[in-house]
């Protein structure tokens, strides 16, 4: 069965995907735009072709629904697996959409093995979570919890101008009640996803469990020096901001560097004024971006940064401003879901490993209300957000496969 | 007489640069524009108007000249001064042409106070040093030393497609006859400039005598590495370059900052990609200057420098590639002349600084064929090649004073 599995999963990442592909590369599938009503209608077909009943919530959220069995005392229940439909800009075909295939498959494949479950089993295709189209993170789940108002998106627009409201109004949805309230039914939410990173291939895993989601913080550093002649003014009489961001930087990934897994640290983006081989530059601007899974080694490692971006800028005698423009706490998983997971891997056998996720995902705001837990399949070269996205079919199954059990464990287990 | 001289010091510079005036700042006159043309006929008939002979050579180098006495047995000999008459896009006013003004103005100041000299004395008003319309530098002073065969300028145009031969027939000027040889009657050169830089200023020296022009070697750095997310690549499995460039920057810099004066470093250019906060950046390229008059440590630090851009390289598992795309020796000026400089300036209880230029000027080709020096005037916060390029009129008077008694020792006294 494992063999027609990886032909469904494969058939329906190309199928799913056909409208979205870019002409200039890889998968664009922006939120309300004609090919993310494309995909998710696509989808709802898919979901009704294999016997479950689809159904969209106000927003455009999608879901697939395998009704537990009547006579069940748990039947009030519902375990919930899924990912995002959207894309980023040229992106790839795995990101988001392979976690909600996953679903489909998985709860299909359950169906036709196990019957009814004794708890419901639903996979949703959030409607957003790239923020590509919008400058509004996370609509899908936002919205499936019931945690964002009208008026937070009354000035959103995207770069043609169109509101969010409008935008959503034209792919035939609207508004959720002003009463909504959160699902009391859903106790459990499993979200599989591509890495997006080279840990699972370097270690060579097959699969990864998630028991954190890293926090982050991101700055943005502006250095003000002096724009001199770069042959005729001593070093000593510089205000070199290049230079002083050079050692700041080199000081702090240096620092992340030495404190190791799982702090990361990175300076994305550096601009210079004015940019002139015979100038010394006047002014630098750099970005700073730290995660960790822990919110006190977070703060305590972004407070010793900022520290020593003004010692170093008191040295380099340049004027420095940091600004704090991102503050997102880390979001453990559930003890629980991960240890369900854990024995799902060692049942079947499957070389696993325990991580952290360094990037941000739907999972993060629903564990802060529903336990949540998440499974990573490899990403090829750890590459995402880009046309060359790829994991191997066996590997996709091989998700699948312990989706799969997990949710046996969750839905068809007393 | 140095109110006067300080009248006309400020009128010349006002009235020859007007034309050349930029509506986008500062001063543009470009080799063979309109303006250029402007400057160098208005210079002309100044030099006319103080009652010496003006002339142009082949390519437009205008030239002033105050005859010597008929009787002298030195008449054979010229005593050269001057400078450059084109400036950077949106320059200052002072740049190169402060040493033209400064020479008329010297040989008119002889003239009417000694009458005929022993030697003949010339100011030069180079047409070109900066290499700002075509890309090749220093037309003026290397026609001057007959070292330019029309075939290396065949193929330089503008960025409009004009190439220096049209653009200089269109101004009234041609190439030099093949057989040109250098002028042998010329036994020194003295050249008037703004510092460019801060040193005089900081040390409230009111002249500088220069005895080296540093030389220059530049380099263009290539990082290549991978392009990851960063939340989700560990520190130790990313090969980042803007982490790599850093070090690198910071590291020989500060070598240089040790190592201090003559020696300069800068990294003045840095490009890097993709340039987004969240992704470890695969790509960065920057520039290296390195500057000293010693053409040995000026190696050894370049050779010093370029061999720890290759250890960090190694080290941040990341390629590198360096092209060292100019190498200029450093220049000494001739012994003789910077000692006659340093009497001028003890006799007129000048503040003065011996000092090297860590900029190029027309005098470090001319120092190979003949005697030469430079005088630095201060530059007011080190800022040159900019709109807000200044001199204070008392600053330039006593420059223009100290041309004055230099070019008297060098011209009148046998």
């Amino acid at each position: 069965m494992s063999g027609d599995l990886q032909h469904e999963i494969v058939r329906l990442l190309d199928a799913v995907g056909k409208k979205a592909e870019d002409p200039m590369g890889g998968i664009t599938r922006l939120l309300y735009t004609a090919e993310w009503v494309d995909s998710q209608m696509k989808l709802k077909d898919e979901i009704e072709g294999y016997g479950l009943r689809a159904y969209f919530d106000a927003i455009g959220n999608l879901y697939g629904r395998l009704e537990a069995d009547a006579s069940s005392r748990t039947g009030g229940e519902t375990i919930l697996t899924g990912s995002h439909v959207d894309t980023v800009r040229n992106g790839g075909k795995y990101d988001g959409m392979f976690g909600i295939i996953a679903g489909i498959l998985a709860i299909r494949y359950l169906k036709e093995k196990y019957g009814k479950p004794l708890r419901n089993i639903e996979v949703v295709s959030f409607a957003e979570e790239e923020g590509s189209r919008f400058p509004f993170v996370f609509w899908g789940s936002k919205n499936f919890l019931g945690l964002v108002k009208q008026e937070e998106v009354e000035n959103v627009f995207d770069h043609d101008g169109i509101s969010l409201a409008v935008a959503m109004h034209r792919a035939g949805f609207g508004f959720q009640k002003e009463n909504h309230e959160r699902r009391a039914d859903v106790k459990a939410f499993v979200e599989i996803h591509v890495e997006q990173g080279n840990v699972l291939e370097r270690e060579q895993k097959k699969i990864g469990i998630v028991n954190s989601i890293a926090g982050q913080r991101r700055f943005s550093v502006e250095l003000t020096g002096t724009a001199n002649h770069a042959g005729t003014t001593p070093m000593e009489y510089r205000q070199d901001t290049l230079f002083a961001a050079s050692k700041m930087i080199a000081g702090i990934l240096g620092n992340a560097k030495l404190q190791g897994r799982p702090l990361v640290a990175t300076a994305g983006f550096i601009e210079v004024k004015p940019n002139i081989v015979n100038v010394v530059p006047g002014n630098t601007n750099f970005s700073l971006d730290i995660r960790h899974t822990d919110s006190g080694i977070l703060k305590q490692f972004s407070d010793e940064s900022v520290q020593l971006i003004y010692e170093i800028a008191k040295e380099c005698d340049v004027a420095a401003t940091v600004d704090m423009w991102m503050n997102e706490s880390p979001v453990p998983m559930d003890d629980k879901l991960v240890a369900c997971l854990e024995n799902v891997c060692k049942k079947m056998n499957l070389d696993y490993k325990i991580m952290h996720s360094g990037a941000g995902h739907d999972s993060q705001l629903i564990a802060k209300h529903i336990p949540t837990a998440m499974l990573f399949v490899p990403s090829k070269d750890g590459i995402s957000h880009n046309p060359s996205e790829f994991t191997e079919p066996e590997l996709l199954t091989d998700g699948v496969l312990a989706l799969v059990e997990a949710l046996y464990q969750l839905a068809y287990v007393k």
